[in-house]
Formats: structure tokens, sequence, C-alpha cells
């Protein structure tokens, strides 16, 4: 199968050939569209899954490319161009870029590409998330820190975030400390969640950042939530993480209420099978992808599909 | 600049346009292909560099789609059949594989691809160093333990051509062990090449083959042997450690002297910076190569070349 258009699904199609709905009804019914370089996004998925019952999904997993931490801006912007074209081809009514150095990097390329599917992103998502959890006591000399892959740290996207949304909302300025932690992202792919390993490489990661004490921790990559205990253990006690995840549920909700693309409001008919099925794409064909998304989902995947975006086929 | 035939190089060319001289000596001003998955295969390149300082050298470093050794074998053969088009299409007299993962899965694949033009692989000649490295006093009953990515400890591609090589040589076939060692990559990449964590891996990694107690042990992954020295604390004293590069040295020195490709022996001109030079090609366009490059081979390096091979562009 190549590529081309899956026209049951396309926007396009949609738009022009529906008699009976109006164009909301028929975005409600197209399904969301997420993609991280591996395994890290399913973190976010989870969420998704659990948020809203009614939604179908499109999941990329780009697997046979990961990790996207240690790779160019430019490289890892291409290869996230790549996805949100296939996504588009495929149909889907919002992309969520669950990966942090995608959005790092590529964010504002998938944004101009999707134009006008809406696209969601964790970075935005986390540093709103990181501003609002800061305790109301700190909030005129507040200290925030970021983790994350090379690539995202490199970036600075973060820093710039943070500054952009503390000025539009008349805070004070916090502090911000960043530390790349690369090796936390085969650590998970590894499965070595916890253990003395993970804790010594938390702890050699995170010395100055405990120096540094912070009141918010940005865990700015999709895989390390799973990693939040070691973290924890390494930062001064009563530091608080944030996970994206949560906030990209709340964008996307205030999308779905927003523009009436809720598809458990819709009253068109449905099938079953189209609303509720989560769809898997992955450009690996090994069975680490379907083993580690039923171990983080925690549900059985029947079926992951292989696509190589080089030759676009599946 | 496309990846269309580099025909100031290319065998063909040379084949049938060279007035002068014998084929041999046109396959001689040739350089030598060595490829990798991203910089392992630069312990490999040293060697290379350092035995035969009369050839020219292209390496291509895939650090846009690094690591293989998590990836699958179709995906990796897909990558290797990639790369072998492009050194073939640049002009290369002979291509190594400097990579276990890629050796291990598609070695064939490279094999057939490139015929007439020769293929050295590192599990071929680490296999045979191993067997020729166990003591006499063991040969009846000799224990060889070998590590690498996950991918190729999968694909038993050690084990398979230990077990032809002692019966072609008529040698006892030796008890095997092999263990995956996965996070030894990014450990390496990382640049912890010691430490504690970097212990307490090779540790965790290698309590069951320490029991078995080897008489050699393979280092399965041209990353494994900058991480010789903890791997050697974890087994038991006196066990030997082969790293495939000098096979590789000697593989290469008995083809370039059968066949009188020797660029040294060359009486026709050829000019000093095609001789010399080595051209690194990568296809990622982060300065990670190439300073990760500079560090392995212990030399500057001016320039790497960024090759998309999708859309075989450079």
């Amino acid at each position: 199968m190549t590529c081309i258009p899956d026209t049951s699904l396309s926007v396009e199609n949609k738009r022009s050939t529906d008699k009976r709905g109006s164009r909301a009804c028929d975005m409600a019914t197209l399904p969301i569209g997420v993609f991280d370089s591996g395994i890290g996004g399913l973190t976010v998925l989870k969420m998704l899954l659990d948020a809203f019952p009614a939604e179908s999904f499109l999941y990329f997993g780009d697997l046979g490319r990961s990790p996207y931490g240690s790779k160019a801006a430019d490289t890892v912007r291409r290869y996230a161009v790549q996805i949100t074209d296939f996504l588009l081809k495929k149909g889907v009514k919002m992309i969520v870029i669950a990966c942090n150095t995608a959005s790092a990097v590529a964010g504002d390329d998938v944004r101009n590409r999707a134009h006008p599917i809406p696209v969601i992103e964790v970075v935005r998502c986390g540093a709103k998330m990181a501003l609002e959890m800061i305790p109301e006591e700190h909030r005129k000399s507040a200290r925030i820190g970021i983790l994350g892959t090379d690539t995202t740290v490199k970036s600075d996207v973060y820093v710039n975030r943070i500054h952009e949304l503390a000025l539009k909302n008349g805070l004070t300025q916090p502090d911000i400390r960043q530390q790349a932690c690369p090796l936390f992202v085969p650590l998970v792919e590894e499965g070595w969640w916890k253990g003395e390993v993970t804790e010594k490489v938390a702890e050699n990661y995170l010395g100055a950042m405990k120096s540094f004490d912070p009141h918010v921790v940005i865990l700015g990559c999709t895989h390390f939530p799973l990693l939040a205990d070691p973290i924890a253990r390494a930062l001064p006690e009563g530091t608080a993480l944030t996970d994206c995840a949560p906030a990209v549920v709340d964008e996307v909700r205030s999308i779905l209420i927003n523009r009436g693309w809720n598809a458990a409001d819709v009253n068109v008919a449905v099938e079953e099978s189209n609303r509720t099925k989560t769809v898997f794409y992955c450009s690996d064909t090994s069975d680490t992808f379907r083993r580690q998304a039923e171990r983080f989902l925690d549900m059985p995947i029947e079926f992951v599909h292989h696509v190589d975006l080089e030759t676009c086929e599946d």
C-alpha cells in the first residue's frame, strides 16, 4: 500500500463530498495524529487515550531513525516534515508532536506544513505548565530547571518560550538552568527505569542542577517521565517535576471543544471501528515497538504498520 | 551536488577510458570505502589509516539514522544497501563494513550488490581472529564469549561463522555464549569511556559471562574496543579480548597485494590530493561527527560532507 491520500478519511474529501453534516462534524470524525521519534511519545498517547476515549488516534513512531536527541536540527526537521506529510495524507484533524526534540527544532515547520490543521507540541505545553507550577511565594525569584536531549537543550527553545510566556503574562523572568541528559533515553529504552545504574546516571547529570536548587524542573523529553523517581531523588527534596503530557491533554481538549471537533459529540453515524481504534505506524520492522507500546500503554496491540518514509510505502 | 557517478573516480570510467595502464593500476588509484552506522567504525578506519598511508579512503557514517544495533534486520539491510550504492557510485576499489550489526544482517546483501568489488566485513574477521586467539591448551574445550548489539546477537551470525570456520579447519567446536550490551554504544557516544557508571553497566551485563569464564571474548561492535578496560575488569582476569580491526587490516592487505591494487605500488601519476585524502560523508548535519572523528582519529578534520541518502544529495 502506498501513502497516497486515504480518501476515506482525508480532510479535503470530507469537506467536499459530505452533504449531510457541517464541516465541524466532518472534522470530528477524523483521527488525531501523534508522532515521536520512537516510543517516548507513548507516554503522551497514554494520557490522550485515557482522556478522550471516543477519539481515534494515528501514532507514528520513527524508530527506524531514532533517537532524534543527538541528531542535527536540520536532520530532525526533515524527518518531522516527512512524518507530518504522512499524517496529513492519512487525514487527521490535529497533529500532536509528542517529542521534545522535534517540537524544539521543527515546531514551526510542522505548523506551517499542517496549516490549517492545528498542531500541538510538547515544548509550548511544558513551558506553560512550568510557569503555572511555580509556588506563589517564589513568583518574584523563581528558578526553573530544564532537562532534555542534546538537541533540545542546544536549541534553547524552552528558555525562549518561558521568556515569551513570562513577558506576555507580566511575570518576573525566572532564573533558568538547562542540563542535557542524553543517556536517559537509552536507559528507558533498555527498560532500566530504576536501579543502581540509573540512580548513578541521574546523580552524574544532576549534580549542578541540585546546587541550583530549582523550584520546578521540566522533564523536557517524553522518555523522562519514566525516570521521574530517580530524577526526583537526585534533586533537592520537594522539587516539582513538570511532565508536559497533562498540558497537552488540556490543549487538545480546548481545541476539540472550541472547534466542535469532539468525536463524542458527533451525531452523524461513525463506525465504531473508526472511532475507537488506535492505528500504529513505525519506520522499523522489528517487534520492539509493539512490545514496548504494549508495556507503556498497558494494552494489547495486535498490529503495527511498517512505513518506509523514504519510498513512502506501508 | 547530486550523487550521480563521480566519473573522475568510478571503476567503469577507469576501465573503459584509460589507455596507459593495466586494470590493476586503475583500481590501485581508487579509494577504499568504509562505512558504519556512525562513529564506531572510526576505530577500524584509524587502524587502516595507520597501516596504509598511501591509500585514500571514503568513510560514510550514517549518524542521521544511528544506532543500528536496536533496529530490525530489514531496516539495517535497507540502510546498508543504500550506503553501498552510494560508495559504488563514488568509485571505490573495495568496501569495508566497519559495523558489526550491518555485517551481521547485511553482509551478503552488500557483497551481492558490490560484486565484483570485494567486501570485507568485521564479523568474518572477528570470528577468524577469535579462533586464532584460543590458547593452544584449550583448543579441545574452548569457550568463546560474544558481546554485541541486540540485532547482532539476535542474528546469531558470530555463532554461525565460528561454527563454519571451526568445521572448515577441523577444530573442535567451541562452547559459545552471547550477551547483548546495547547501552555500551550510547556510553561511548556520550564520551563516558570510563568511570563508575560504565564500570557498573559492564558488571550488570557481564555477570553471567564472568561465570561462563571464557578464554576469548569478541568485542562484536566497533564501539566496544573503547570500553576494553571496563569490560576486561568485569571479566575473569586474563580473558583475551578480540578487537576485529587488526584482522580487517590483514584482510585488506591481502586483497591489495593479491590483486596488485596497492596504491603505493602504482607507477601512473596520481595526484597527491587524491591519494592521501580521507573524505568523510555523514547523513547528519551536526558537528558531532566531525568532533568525534577528530577525537577518535586524533587528527584535524576540516570538512564532513552531508549526504541525504533519501534524496541522494550531498
